[in-house]
């Protein structure tokens, strides 16, 4: 008899009870403010994962032998943004009470706020990395408060001050740099730099990591919505990445920003999926914080 | 001095006040249910006006003899459709006060809500002609009401059965055509047969006509969200829009669903431009209903 | 506990047993002359059919109302063209057995070849209706003998003279003509004309369809390896292929040659899915010839 | 030892004594008035025909069994369009002073003006037939006389009136179809209607055709630097061209306007590449005019 | 009553009185000597200026508090260089005229020598830093002496030896690069290595500052006519940029040769606009040379 | 008379006998793995090379001033990997027979078997320096042999344990670097550190050098059908590969990997080719090995 049809990132295979990696993807992009498109990124991630190997020789690591299970996408109301969030919370949730990793694939960079409502309930002292070319701190973007460009302020209202580490961040209003510096959060802008220090502070507390991939250079990721000239390297991403990923404090991480409309030579999505496969690899390492 | 740069559809240069037509931009694609994009079809669309003619050899009619004002896009709070709606009627509302045509450029499909809800309110007992390849006749779209594939529903609430007339649909869901069919609309499917009949009958009576460009065969108009194969012809397409906007009924229009990403040769956009042009060159010929 | 992802065809979610059609991909291009790419069609024609409406207005029927199991795509031996006929033929021969009719969704043409080599097995009257731009009757392409060119001429020492029935032919070598006018092949050139005294002619006897989308005029179908200009409708193609499908006698069938790399719209990927649509709808009224 | 790469339209490889038909090409697109891109024709014509049958099933006859030289293209002085055009001239007069046909590839369709002034000169009672969706009569383009958008008022100023028959134009300023009128040139707008009686008309009189591709619809040609929606069919041009070369009295043609940056999928150019082999194919029946 | 529609780089919304730079755009790519379509480029920079913000980190200022003036594109006369060149000095002249300081965006290269004949009429002793991939020095290109090929050459007669400073010049003849050595220019290859000592030898000198953005590695700038590997960060053109428009010698600039047609993904396109978001900032620090 | 339309990789116009290198393209892709296209690499390359200059400013020396022959592509039987194999070897043969230097211009990278098998024999010692993101180590790929994944591991079983020296890698199975790591190459993965020593080893011994472009990274190098993020940069692989070919041990090279249809912009094409000249100009210098 034949079998169906199951499409994962991969050899992202493992049964749900076995992993301690759960992958979902939400294919949402209604309030990017320019160029719209993401909502395409978790299929044509899975789809192009297997141009790779699954075996990482910067890791000397295989995906053959870690254990991630892959749920799909949600299935999400376009038009409708908070029924949007509150899906990815509700699926966020219950990758966490099962204390497995929720590893989301976006989408827009809003989508992240889903994940954080599940987070913050599950850790009321969650910290967040918050790795971008932009702020998102925009407390509304032409009166609506829940955009892409809002993400972090709103994610702030959640975690209080002093509770986000940003990173890479090269492109915002004045405003919101002001904002940053008033002690809302920690700004490291347009490099990496400091990641070591903050990683010292975070011993021992929950963190979740978001990446958006539009903190790499144009060069490497022009996929994306908003491009911003001028980022860092991949490799420079890849080291960072591994090197968070592989703490035991990480509960929850996501990918976000991918625009495959505009990766004609799918070298953005390659990229993506080679970021994914890092923090995969890292993270199974310890299997996440929460089960220290 | 020099002069600031005005950009307009091609030759649509008259002043507001000596204007019976005024176009203006919706710039918004939040709802779309498959690949969005359609947000920068007004911009694009101007900027390539440029590769036809004014003159119209069809209606042996010229853009530089008539008076169009181009109002250019309204800048729309993505991400809250509500708001969005609302913008769009008041600026329908605001030139259909000044007894003028308004010509909207979408955008998706749901802007058509916004200038509706400013047309029926000046005309109670308006009339769209609607044509497209999708009937748009869905109650929610995964429990979205306000979705670029219900908007004819929403339409309908406002008008009341028997006044929304159909044609060129040729995709939906099994209850759409039902519905239609039981006396709510009056759909004619796959092509413009009927539209004689139709115009006939509405003789009098204030009509607002919707153009979904997708309708067009796939061959001719490939740059949209949703492509669906066995269109009608642009000559088809043509013919009729000059049939319809040379009537004195008609109040107000639009044109939608131009995706210029997926437009790789920019002949969608030709197409949209040229429909656009000769749709202006026969409303130009009365003034529209409102002055009759 | 979180489901598996399982990608299908749009709604083509039977269980096994209970479907009469059973969807299988074959990402083969190895032999193509011209560009490559039609690997890919499989998995983007699943991926793009949720474009589509499930329901069909012209045959008044739905994907939801009928049972179709979606395989998904063979892994194929990429470089040994015989591995990959034969694995195939197994798939193919897999499903008759079961009594359920094989539609086979290619790749290049020549994995028609794998299909019909199963078919023959047990069908040894088979007929096979060819609809294509090409005559694909060659001997050998530059020696040879196992390419895309060549499949009909491969496919008739399977079935022996007078078995096939072309149609839409536009392209071949001379002397690809003359050998079909000798007696070998019933070749309709250019166009569809003929195929209602064919299906007439072939009254209670097997048919294995094969559908190379480049008949389609390449205004309708641009996305394919070796673009002909000069061919048919999708209406054409589109009532054609219903016409045959409806009959009981059709026991296989296969729609090919979709070249999602040149197909920047989607267009071609949306005529291929809506082709693929209306094919399953027809072929599910009677569950196949071998249900008789 | 090994042979030197000759590249060449698909075997179109006589030598040059023994041909009667030169093909040459015109890498020019500096008039352009909208989108530049021409230039690159030729060179993609020549090998993308590769993608081609010699055979034309339409005509019964094959490029292997007729006599072209291919002689490239021409290494023109962008820049500077007086220089340009002469050295497309001096190519044609050379290729007309040995009694063979001239068959000239662009570019931009200014490049049929150098061809023109060699062609007036060996037949002074030269005739044009012109299709094209454009009218390409104006006087000047912004104060500049030598434009692709005059292309033919200055063919005019060398043939004088009555001898330049247009067909299927679409597209001109109110005062190009006013001036044709009055008797300048006979212009069949928007189709190939007519073409029979004329070629009766022009029995015995020396005929050069120009061939604008953007003649045809959009849909099957978008590949162009200016679009114009609502053409002719690939099936009517074709059969149009074999019609007119058929004649013994066609002295000289081109074929112009492929843009091939705007042409993705390479279907524009496959359509020159059919419209080509079919004038070769139809011209060589007779040798042309010069030898009769 | 509505506005029209004024289409500006981002926020650069003065009044042309109050403004100490003044934009305009010269759409004209006609001696390209390989790959056209950079007159594409002033309405797409102003176009995607748009998914910037308009505050800059990097000087810690916002294009909101400067006075820049859009003047948009000039309509050229394409076919005639002499009078595109002339179209271009005239705007240029009338900018300095009025104690401004012109800010061209091209367009080919050679539009440069039309801002350069204004310049040096008003500033006898003017000197040129050129950054660029190409020495641009040859005496003709085929026999033209106007080509983009040959700008810094014909500027060089209008300057004299000394007082042209080329950077990151990678590509040229070998006569180019012998020619520059004998004293004409000062030719910095492969890097800006030598800006700080010439900014030096400078002080108190007119500078004009003309970007040939191809100077930028093909990764971060891919779109662009004549592609050259190997070449300068954004990050470093970025902060030469700022060092040099920071200096109130510069009385007029340009940006060349983005060519978006080439540019897909929109990334090249994003650094054009964030190079001329620095450029304008820092200029505006000053008000310019003439002012100082 | 008119000449034939030779088309060269740029100036590469020396007679057979003269020249000492001599290129040939094989444009072959059968066995590529993921996203096929390599075939039109070396026509792509040729046409694209007029966008460079002959004269190289890092080496000072010109194409025009060397010796080199362009023998166009193979007419590969495509569909029969053995039958492709054989004909890349005799041209291989043939080149060396006559002590020339052949450089290969692939397709994918298994077309180096066809050479290595043609070098071997003439040179028993022979050594690969292999440049490549990939180990291509594997024994098969799903069972096939001939295969591009596949092709060190063939190239080894001809030369032995401890003659191949492999570059850059950064993908691969794990199994292939634990071969690899057993003594049977030298892997220097992701970099190219170790290639001066590896020089000094190889001294006075007979080399073949074959590149596969994907070593760079995917921001330079996007076009290519397995895009490997995280690659070297281009002056890297420039300034290694002029270093290997100045000496005089290299009896023979290749580049392969370029997949034109992922290269939208043109500038991994443009890549390819200054990587080639450079090699060619430093190759030049001594005539190779065999002459030494």
């Amino acid at each position: 008899m034949l079998n169906k049809n199951i499409v994962n990132f991969i050899e992202c295979n493992s049964e749900y009870e076995a992993a301690n990696i759960v992958l979902y993807g939400a294919p949402f992009d209604s309030t990017t403010s320019f160029r719209p498109g993401t909502r395409f990124a978790p299929q044509t991630i899975r789809n192009e994962s297997y141009g790779l190997e699954t075996y990482s020789p910067y890791q000397n690591k295989d995906l053959t032998d870690i254990f991630v299970f892959d749920s799909g996408d949600l299935e999400l109301p376009i038009g409708n943004t908070e029924m949007v969030l509150t899906a990815i919370e509700e699926r966020a949730a219950e990758i966490l009470k099962d204390n497995k990793i929720p590893f989301l694939i976006g989408g827009e960079h809003l989508v992240t706020l889903g994940a954080i409502r599940a987070a913050v309930k599950k850790y009321n002292n969650l910290n967040i990395i918050h790795i971008d070319a932009h702020a998102d701190l925009r407390d509304d973007y032409l009166g609506v408060k829940l955009s892409h460009a809002c993400v972090m302020r709103r994610c702030w209202e959640l975690t209080g001050s002093g509770r986000i580490y940003q990173f890479g961040i090269r492109s915002g209003e004045k405003s919101e740099f002001l904002w940053a510096n008033q002690g809302h959060t920690y700004m490291h802008p347009f490099s990496l730099n400091g990641l070591k220090e903050t990683l010292e502070i975070l011993k021992g507390k929950p963190i979740y990591l978001t990446v958006d991939l539009d903190v790499l250079d144009t060069s490497v990721f022009s996929g994306t919505g908003t491009p911003e000239p001028g980022g860092i390297s991949f490799t420079d991403l890849m080291n960072s990445v591994i090197e968070i990923c592989t703490l035991n404090e990480v509960i929850g991480c996501d990918v976000n920003e991918l625009c495959p409309v505009y990766d004609q030579s799918g070298v953005s999505t390659a990229a993506a999926c080679k970021i994914i496969r890092e923090m995969l690899l890292s993270l199974s390492k310890t299997g996440g914080y929460n089960n220290g």
